[in-house]
């Protein structure tokens, strides 16, 4: 069994009938989505959604999930999403498909967030995979310059030989840190430079890690 | 004598001949930008600047002011803009114009931060003036319940029956706090709520504040 499938399928077992649902983003939240269409077809489980991105979105409408716009949400009551990287204290490392923002926002106003990742996302420290952060494209040259004193090197993220595009019209650079052994605090300086949108450290918010194993056995944190 | 105009002249001395400028936004900044083109006729002043808005940006071309893209600026030495409002320790509310996330990214990279008022603007305590916060325009009704939840009264910015949308095209909720008592700790907590992208509140930013009278003199803090 696919060690995503397992941990989302175990995600999904959380989720009761009258709840608000946030739509993770991704090739793990994928299976989450349709493990919850299979559980509304099955048992007759009666959620609604928001989503994270317009690819998750579209993805519910085809399963039969409905959306409901941000106007008529009361709370989010839980948040499956996956993560690139999750160290030991369950801080994320997130972003790596671009809509670390949006991400942050549903997770963030969750009354409980749920992170599914297969294994290899498991490190002692977070850092390895580059850390993306959301930037206004405007003076980028300044902004990457102070990216680039928190002792990173940084990269504008590409697609197609133009600089990628976010949902949300910005830029992403990817910082390569190599460790990041304080997430808290180098998340709170990146926060403090004009022109930063938002990183991709989620430092504190998830409530439970659901590992995937390629066994298809799962471990929660 | 305009005492917007004599705290811009005011501040226009202290620029030299070979530095790099940023220029403000609003009917403050218009009399500082102004003065810089005269001191080139007259005495030959020669500068390069970068602009916080399309609006200074047009202003400088008509007056021959040159403007340099930021891939070619090294370091910013002076920024001179207006305040809509300045506390007893030199902290600002800036944003009433709507540039307020392009005014902070050039005076945070700058060398010297000079701001010039009316004496209007000088407040004991920050927050008569209603703080300008730049959000996303995505879930902004959880972003917006989250500003409410920090002890204010948000309202959307309009412009012409619609929502007013800034250069960078975001959202504008201008906060109702009627007083601030610590701006560096406020603008710490908003900046973590995903969403925002940046707020009005220059805290500890400003070097030098020039504040024109209505008799034409100034004053230095």
């Amino acid at each position: 069994m696919n060690a995503k499938k397992a941990a989302a399928d175990k995600a999904v077992e959380l989720i009761q009938s009258g709840m608000t649902i946030g739509l993770g983003t991704g090739s793990t939240a994928y299976w989450a989505i349709h493990r919850i269409a299979e559980r509304m077809n099955e048992e007759g489980l009666r959620i609604e959604a928001v989503s994270s991105s317009k690819q998750s979105e579209e993805l519910a409408n085809q399963l039969g999930i409905p959306i409901i716009p941000f106007s008529e949400v009361k709370s989010i009551d839980i948040t499956i999403d996956g993560a690139d990287e999750v160290d030991r204290d369950t801080n994320l490392i997130k972003g790596g498909g671009g809509a670390l923002l949006r991400e942050k926002i549903i997770a963030s106003n969750s009354n409980r967030f749920v992170v599914i990742v297969d294994e290899s996302k498991m490190v002692p420290t977070l850092g390895k995979f580059p850390l993306p952060i959301e930037i206004v494209p405007f003076a980028t040259e300044l902004t990457i310059r102070r990216l680039e004193q928190l002792g990173c090197r940084p990269v504008i993220r590409m697609a197609d030989q133009a600089t990628f595009i976010t949902d949300n019209g910005n830029w992403i650079i990817d910082c390569h840190f190599d460790e990041i052994s304080n997430p808290g605090e180098l998340g709170e300086r990146i926060k403090t430079i004009p022109g930063v949108v938002e990183h991709g450290l989620f430092v504190r918010m998830a409530n439970t890690v659901v590992v995937g194993h390629a066994d298809g056995t799962t471990t929660v944190q």
